[in-house]
């Protein structure tokens, strides 16, 4: 089968690799209908996560169950399903108290699973999924439903990008009512903005210097864009809102120039949802977060659970999260998604077997 | 009068100073009837935080409103009030959201006002108290009453170190049916255990080596308690919680060691509260929180909304949050009050002008 893999920096290849087959009970064997690139994948692209050999990559997916191992009863062959970027088991306290990322077994798509067995990147034609029982998520329709439906983009968002957006606000405590600042305006940032609104934010405030991206918050539902950065942030922000600064704020970026920015446009008691990975930066100054009263929460997205809230949503077109793909191209393609990701020619490529 | 003076490390001193007076139309000055020492008082006692130059100190206290400036309405001459430990407009974005600890104008006892007016310490016979409209809170009882029934010590609470527990279980989102961990067996963690309780913790771990302090821990409503400390910790509450973590945990220290603790014994997506006075540790370990999804907030507690919480509850008996003094004495003694919390002699210990 064709699938991307990561060489080093600036260099995806789309490369023939083994099929992958059941290799325990608990698998299940899904065709890829499209994958897509993450922001977290530049990571690697650019360098900054040093790539010591050769491995496949991506982590998004929708596709069909084609195989099925013995023990798994939550999908059957044939149905159209999402996969969260992390795999999880479904038993064990974090997975049962709904943050199934920081599952005790929890399994990510290119490396190996906790039995040492090999799982493929998630940009290829076909993937092994272990602990496919809880990991699984039939869509109730199929195939051919979602593609006349046009639902590819929107379904395959649930697997991460609106999933973390989402999270980010949740993690914030996201309200009705609330005043919300979004600091980033990739497709997380974006997805961020969409999920501020369906938990019924009063006043999104998307911080963009980019005027497409700037546009496409408005119509996911932000009210108000700002541009300045750093010590000039909070300013801007207190003065949209007549002097106060906002409830919450959602770090959807990684930096720590993108957290100090959140930290400093909320109030004394505001909530920060971070979902950026960290990359890097200095820890959070503790004191900060004591003398103004903040909470700081987030990590990778519970997307499992997210689904079940979601993905109604998604089917009777009340959101359309795949609006965040701005390209679409071929796998044989990956090394031109990756470039137009990192020359930000694109916002997010989804790409298709 | 008489007024507790901090002139160094170990050396505090019960001197004379001149009497306050009304100084702007906001004030009040009240007489004191109990003050007390809090844990963060020892940071300048033991010398962690350097005094510079003598100053007044003590922040808890309770009394009776002896002269009001023409400005103020919300108390009257002979109310018994509680004054919360930061003192706040009531207006400004902060407060309005209930976080007056972290009002634009916040206020602390022994150092000078937003006008340079001098503000005494609550350890003292009387105290100006600026910003008086929102920071006075009156019981709606008289000071015969308040005596009469053994009030003085609960309600005393209320001014900082029960609402510093609570702040820290808020903080934490403790709700019905959680497990939570209490780092800190000080008054501040005993405080804690019982605002879990409040909250409907289903089971409180304190965390303890105390035999005293754990017996008292239990009166106040932990179903267990944990010695361990360190790497032993999360092992010692799996071993207790069937493999299970807590769900939330309360840091009322504020040390590394302490916020690591309470860090490692939640389990993933877990809520830590924190309200220990950071003490010169690292910062938070932001990658850490990603990974397992924790949920980190507090500061300086909101005492002034949660008294109107808690107030009730005190006067009709059904919490007895002044369990946490194990020692009275006179103003005039003060150096021996310092001492013996110092020396650990004693948990927490009233002050009578």
């Amino acid at each position: 089968m064709l699938a991307a893999v990561i060489h080093g920096a600036r260099d995806v290849r789309a490369e023939e690799r083994p099929d992958p087959t059941i290799l325990t009970p608990g698998d299940a064997v899904v065709r890829v209908v499209a994958a897509c690139v993450c922001g977290s994948d530049l990571w690697s692209y650019r360098g900054v996560a040093p790539t010591h050999e050769p491995h496949p990559i991506g982590h998004e997916l929708v596709g069909v169950v084609e195989e099925l191992g013995d023990e798994v009863t939550s999908a059957k062959v044939g149905d159209f399903v999402i996969v969260p970027f992390s795999l999880s088991c479904g038993q064990c306290q974090a997975c049962r108290a709904g943050f199934p990322s920081a599952c005790d077994v929890v399994t990510f798509f290119g490396s190996p699973d906790r039995q040492g067995l090999p799982v493929d990147g998630a940009q290829g034609e076909r993937v092994r999924i272990p602990l496919a029982q809880h990991s699984l998520f039939p869509v109730g329709l199929t195939e051919e439903e979602v593609e006349a439906r046009g639902l590819v983009p929107h379904l395959l968002t649930l697997a991460d990008v609106m999933s973390t957006g989402y999270h980010a606000a949740v993690s914030a405590h996201v309200g009705p009512g609330d005043v919300v600042a979004v600091v980033g305006d990739g497709a997380v940032g974006l997805s961020g903005v969409l999920a501020a609104k369906i938990l019924g934010a009063r006043r999104i405030v998307a911080m963009s210097r980019h005027e497409d991206r700037a546009a496409l918050a408005r119509r996911l539902g932000a009210t108000d864009v700002v541009a300045e950065r750093g010590a000039e942030a909070p300013a801007a922000v207190r003065a949209l809102l007549d002097g106060d600064l906002a409830d919450a704020a959602l770090e959807c970026v990684g930096t720590k120039e993108s957290m100090d920015q959140a930290l400093s446009v909320v109030r004394g008691g505001g909530r920060v949802g971070f979902v950026g990975v960290p990359n890097g930066g200095p820890e959070l100054p503790v004191g900060r977060l004591f003398t103004r009263n903040l909470t700081v929460g987030g990590g990778m997205a519970s997307a499992r659970r997210y689904m079940e809230e979601l993905l109604p949503r998604v089917l009777d077109g009340s959101i359309q999260p795949g609006a965040v793909f701005d390209l679409e191209l071929p796998l044989a393609e990956v090394a031109e998604a990756y470039a137009a990701m990192d020359e930000r020619r694109a916002t997010k490529v989804l790409l298709r077997p």
